[in-house]
C-alpha cells in the first residue's frame, strides 16, 4: 500500500499524503476517547489497520476538495469506522482468533466485547459524519450501513446451499462489499460537488471486483500472501464464485461439504482444475474494466485505485 | 402504558396520541423496508413492542412542538430504533431465548441474525435522524449510542466482581439506561426549541430511576409482575445496587454465588431479608423526587411519566 500511496501522491500531490495522515490520526484519536475498556479494543482495531482503501477512495473521488476540507476527513474517518464496526461483528460471527495475523476483538474480549465494540464504533463513525452537518451524507452512510447487514445475513442464509444462483452471489457482494465503496465514493463526491452518482458507480463496481477477486483468493492462495489457510469459505459454507462456477463444470463437486482444513485444500485443488478461478478472475476484471470506462472523465489515481485491485491478485 | 397515555393525552390533548401512532406506523415501515429476512426479524423486535417509553419523552419534552412536527416524531422513532438495537445485541450476549414473552431474535435467527438486526436498527436510526437535518440532535444520538456500548461493556466487566462499589454501579446505570433516556429529552426539547440541558437532566434522573427499580423488581419480584424468575441478574453475575447494599449489611453474602434458578431464589429472600430493597427503592424515589424538581417548569405531563417510572415498582 505505501508503494500505492506514492504513486497516488504522484498524481493528486502531497496533500494527499498529508490527509490521509490526518485521517489515521483522527481515528487513533476516536478509539481513544472512548472510557477503559472501550479505548483498547477499538484502538487495536483501528491500529490493526488494513489498506484504508475505503478513507482512500473517499479522499480521491473528491476530484476538487474545498480550501476547508475538514469535512473530507470527517467522511473518511466516518465509512473506515463503519468497515471496522462490521470487521468487528463479523469476527463474532466468524469465531475468528485472528485477523491481519493479531488476535480479533472476539479472541481478546469475547462475544460482548466485540459487539459493543463494534456498536461503538458505529455510533461514532455517525457522529463523526453528522458533524458536516448534511443530510445527504448521513443518508449514503446509513444505507451502505443497512447493506452491510443484510448482507452479511444473506451469506449465513446461504450457508451451504448447493443451489445458490450467481445473481444472488452477486447481490449478496453488492449488499456486503460494494455499497460501501459506492457509498465511500459518493462522499467524496458530495464534498466536492462532484458527480456523485458517477463516482459512486464506479465505487460500486471497484467493491464488487474486490470482493469476487478476494473469493479467487481464498481458493487460490497462497497462503504467504493471504495469510490464511485456503478453503476458509468453503469450511465456513460460504458460496462463492469460484465454487459456483466449478460445480457447474464439474458436477461431482455439487455435495462436497469438507470437514478440515486439509480436505477444504483437496477441494480448493478441484476447483482450480476446473478453471473456474480463471472464469471468475476475468470476470473481476470486466467488472473494473467497466468502472474505468464509466469515470465521469479520465482519473488517473482512480484508475491507479481500480488497478491496484486487480493488482492484488496477479 | 395504555391507561398511562390515556392520563397523558388528558394533559397534552389528543395531539400526542396521533403522535404516539405515527411514530408505531413508522417504526414498522421502517422494518418492512428491510429485504427478507431482515424485514422478519426487524419487524418481530418492534412488534414486541415495549412500553414507547422512550419516544414518549421525546414527545412530552417537546413542550411547545412545532407545526410541522416531522422531525419530533422522526426523534422519536430514532431513539427507539436505537433502543431495540440494543436489546437485540444484549439477547445475543445474555443468550436470552425470551423477551416480553417472544423468542427474541437471537432464539429465532441465531447469533447472526441477531448481529446484523441490531446492526441494522442502528443504521436505520441514524439514517432516521438525519433527514432532520440537525447535527446537534446526531450528536446527541451517537454520544448516548456510544455510552451504551460502555455500559454493556463495564457490566461484563464487573460480572460476579464482589467489590462493585456503588459509584460504579450508578456510572454504569447511567450508561447503560440513563443516557439515552437523557438523549430522548434533549431531542424533543431541541424540536421545540426548549430547555435541552434542563430536559435532559430531568430524562437522565428518570432513567438512572428506573434502572434502579428494574434492577430492585429482580430480586422483588413477584414473577406475575415482572416474567421472569427473581434474580437472574444474580445468575448472570451482574451486582446490582440491592446486592451491593445487601453485601454491606450481611458480609456473609459476599462470597454467595446461585447456580441455580432455586439457589438463586434463596439469595433474593436474604437481600430482602437485610432490608436492602427498601434502601435501593428510597433512593430510586429520592432521585425521581429530583427529576420532578428539577423540570424547569412544573410539567403535569412529564411529572405523570416520572411518577409512572415509580408505579411500575409500588
Amino acid at each position: 500500500m505505501a508503494a500505492e500511496v506514492d504513486a497516488l501522491v504522484d498524481t493528486r500531490g502531497e496533500a494527499l499524503r498529508e490527509r490521509l495522515d490526518r485521517v489515521e490520526a483522527r481515528l487513533r484519536a476516536i478509539a481513544a476517547e472512548a472510557a477503559p475498556p472501550l479505548d483498547r479494543l477499538a484502538g487495536g482495531t483501528i491500529a490493526a489497520g488494513g489498506k484504508r482503501l475505503r478513507p482512500l477512495l473517499v479522499l480521491l473521488a473528491a476530484a476538487d476538495p474545498p480550501a476547508d476540507d475538514r469535512g473530507l476527513i470527517r467522511a473518511a474517518v466516518a465509512v473506515e469506522l463503519i468497515h471496522s464496526a462490521t470487521l468487528v461483528h463479523d469476527d463474532v460471527l466468524d469465531a475468528a482468533a485472528l485477523r491481519r495475523g493479531r488476535p480479533t476483538v472476539w479472541a481478546t474480549a469475547g462475544r460482548d466485547g466485540a459487539i459493543a465494540t463494534g456498536d461503538y464504533l458505529f455510533a461514532r463513525a455517525f457522529g463523526e459524519l453528522a458533524r458536516n452537518g448534511r443530510v445527504d451524507e448521513v443518508a449514503v452512510l446509513s444505507d451502505a450501513s443497512s447493506s452491510l447487514a443484510h448482507g452479511e445475513l444473506l451469506q449465513r442464509e446461504d450457508a451451504f446451499d448447493a443451489d445458490v444462483a450467481i445473481d444472488r452471489y452477486l447481490w449478496r457482494c453488492e449488499l456486503k462489499t460494494a455499497r460501501l465503496f459506492e457509498a465511500a465514493c459518493r462522499l467524496g463526491a458530495l464534498e466536492s460537488g462532484g458527480p456523485a452518482d458517477a463516482l459512486g458507480l464506479f465505487g460500486r463496481r471497484i467493491g464488487l471486483a474486490f470482493q469476487l477477486l478476494d473469493d479467487v483468493l481464498d481458493v487460490a492462495g497462497p497462503v504467504e500472501r493471504t495469510g490464511k489457510p485456503r478453503g476458509t469459505d468453503l469450511l465456513d459454507g460460504t458460496v462463492t464464485l469460484p465454487f459456483i462456477l466449478a460445480r457447474e463444470r464439474d458436477p461431482s463437486l455439487r455435495d462436497v461439504r469438507p470437514a478440515t482444513p486439509a480436505e477444504a485444500e483437496a477441494v480448493c485443488d478441484r476447483i482450480a482444475a476446473t478453471g473456474a478461478l480463471d472464469a471468475a478472475r476475468a470476470r473481476a476484471l470486466a467488472i473494473v474494466a467497466e468502472a474505468k470506462a464509466g469515470l465521469p472523465w479520465p482519473d488517473p489515481a482512480l484508475e491507479l485505485v481500480a488497478d491496484g485491485v486487480v493488482a492484488r491478485y496477479a
